[in-house]
């Protein structure tokens, strides 16, 4: 397994298979102490970490804020968008300022693709950049909590079939999914309507492909994750309705038994009950939506020590 | 006195006469602890309490935010309404998310009378839910911490007369103090407006009785509490004005001349100046409005401990 | 070096020679822990310290919030007008709330100049009152932030010229930085368009002068100081246009001429770039507008634990 050597997480597709492997392995520690009753470390005492929230996300920017606290870091919530607080100053005029107030790292969700590494290539040595999901490009923390679920509940990845559904043109967690699954051998089956599906989605990997017919995608899948419908980002013409989209591509017990009998089914949430799952198979025992939850906290706690150490090395040798 | 079992804070109506005592005692430890300069304990380091907040109320939430701070506990506000985050996210399913981040208790304020009920019937045996207030419902702590201030002010309870005046009908503050104040042996006076009275006010307790006559309700009372008018939850016809109201049942020096000589004037906040309580009457000597805030600190550090203790107890026996 | 005998900060105007001084040396020490990886002092352990900011400043507020956190202390931010939860209540009556909950400091952002005062009359010794910004009079913290900067770029203030330019009329960072600087012997220049200066500017010190010519303001200058222009808080007909602002008062290479050679450029944020700044000046090696950010935290530190400590021995001597 490589040391990660890592300063910033700005997408899966800047990890090795050693990174990922590392990131994994370390979130063990992390999901064992948030298991017990007083979870606290200290291996980020003194350090501030900032949550700079373009977009409201309760969920990341809430397991952000628990992990960075368990490990004992001061954590800060900034929310521009919400609070109208940056007044006009630019992303990197604001990121700058959080640096200059000796942030040691930035976890960033911003609504446009590409925003963590543009930043990320402007900080100082000092400081890391967590991308917390941009645009439709990536949200590599939620493709390695993903794996993680997987790995503790299957005991492998690679060689599993994995059905990811929904609306794959605008999911950076389909993107991250992929990237991440396949770097760790898995067949990766995206599956969606025509419309939302980019033109190019089989090149993310030598083992992804693409297929417009649910029944085709579960067809022996290990793992079936859907999708969140986003209703808000979607023109209206993309999609007939929320009954037509439940009837073609959600998920129910009818359609899972095209899958493995021991299959998973995933969703990052928050999950529209009735439109792409059915709510008796989000609380089935099957469904490990609330595990990859928990994972979530753990794989940060991670990304975050990871990247911060990685930072002092830099810093050191700078 | 009756050692505490209940991993979630309800309602009043579910507690003995001993969990109160219970409640009251293990509170004067902390409210000792918070006149020190360094007002700090470490009894609930490492764990994790969330606010989820769908109804704002900074009063509250600051004063449950501080109270598991001053325990060494990591705090983490959530306020679904403020920040459109859940993004139709049921209640069941954003507090079974906390709960799978292994938040110790999650301390909730809804505007649905019975949710923290409903909630707490879904969760783990890890999880304690706190109800800091459900519609028309109950507010338990603070019918508690008015119990601690009384208990204070007046060295008992039992065969006091206290007086509870203005909208009955909507107030969740009423309810849990009529509960709390009856078990522990007061005489309680509802008295409001017809129009704000509850059809069954008087089945609260067999000490509760209900007036609508202000005189009535003060006379020869220990304790006179006004209620606050929300102006945001009352239909227009329900009340001509806030100047009609102030006249017929705003407190003052005046109708206090009813009440005992040594009657003390409590008000849960934030108050209306001249609406229901007239302002010299609010910074008298026997105002004890801001004695109600700093009780409620204590009352709610004695809560969370107590309800994460006993979730140990059960998770220990499961 | 006096003492800091101060419970509140209030204003600079309230400041002698010895208290500026006694803060920007306590400031050293928070400045080099900051720079460590472990930043975290322990002084402020067990107090609250609660950031009420009635007008939005992510800036301000963070700076704060880390600078708490890195002493130790439990921080709580109340923002009563994004969330709308004080309900009516008076400032007043909500500051005594929060010093009722036992809090050590409370730090003040209002519209309404004066209102640190104000409350200060009236809360009890325990509390301590730090303006963070009222109207349009002070911005203590701003003007002693500037002045640790100056003096660590420079090595002193005094018979150094300092050049403000903007809309003084409405700048508390303007008045602060007068009077602070103006008291270290630092001759202050005052410029801005004629309908944006306040009448009696002069007034702030001996050594200030008031100029309506940039380049009079800049001849031979050691700091340039650019302020905000606040478009939201100007009445249209003031100021023609953000164009026709940045052609006669925004600062830029050519301008910075008639400065000294090593003159240094500063700006309080978030920066209009390209309005009263040009954005490669913003960016150039002169600039230490990110200087001022970092200095920001540890004047914080500093005045939040000389006030907090000043309040334990006034409450030792109550």
């Amino acid at each position: 397994m490589s040391s990660w050597t890592h300063r910033h997480l700005l997408g899966i597709s800047q990890l090795s298979k050693g990174d990922i492997l590392h990131v994994l392995d370390a979130a063990e520690r992390w999901f064992s102490l948030s298991r017990d009753e007083a979870k606290h470390a200290r291996v980020l005492q003194g350090r501030t970490i900032v949550n700079l929230f373009y977009e409201s996300s309760t969920r990341t920017r809430t397991s952000f804020e628990v992990a960075g606290k368990r490990l004992g870091a001061d954590v800060v919530n900034v929310s521009p968008q919400t609070s109208s607080v940056t007044k006009g100053e630019t992303l990197l005029d604001t990121v700058k300022n959080l640096e200059a107030l000796r942030a040691d790292a930035i976890v960033l969700r911003h609504s446009a693709s590409g925003a963590p590494d543009h930043v990320a290539a402007q900080v100082s040595v000092r400081c890391s950049i967590v991308n917390a999901g941009d645009g439709a490009h990536e949200h590599p923390t939620q493709g390695l909590l993903d794996a993680f679920t997987i790995l503790r509940r299957k005991g492998r990845i690679e060689g599993l079939v994995v059905a990811i559904c929904g609306d794959i043109l605008h999911s950076r967690v389909a993107r991250s999914n992929a990237l991440v699954l396949g770097a760790l051998g898995a067949e990766v089956r995206l599956c969606g309507p025509r419309t939302l599906m980019p033109r190019h989605a089989a090149t993310l990997g030598p083992t992804v492909t693409v297929c417009t017919r649910l029944d085709d995608a579960l067809d022996g899948a290990d793992v079936v994750m859907a999708l969140r419908i986003q209703n808000e980002r979607l023109p209206a013409a993309m999609l007939a309705s929320n009954r037509e989209y439940a009837r073609t591509f959600g998920l129910n017990a009818t359609v899972m038994g095209r899958a493995k009998d021991d299959a998973i089914v995933m969703h990052p949430g928050p999950i529209n009950r009735g439109v792409e799952i059915d709510p008796r198979l989000a609380d089935a025992d099957r469904s490990v939506i609330l595990d990859q939850v928990e994972a979530g906290v753990a794989v940060r706690m991670a990304v975050l020590d990871s990247c911060i150490r990685a930072s002092d090395v830099h810093r050191g040798a700078a």
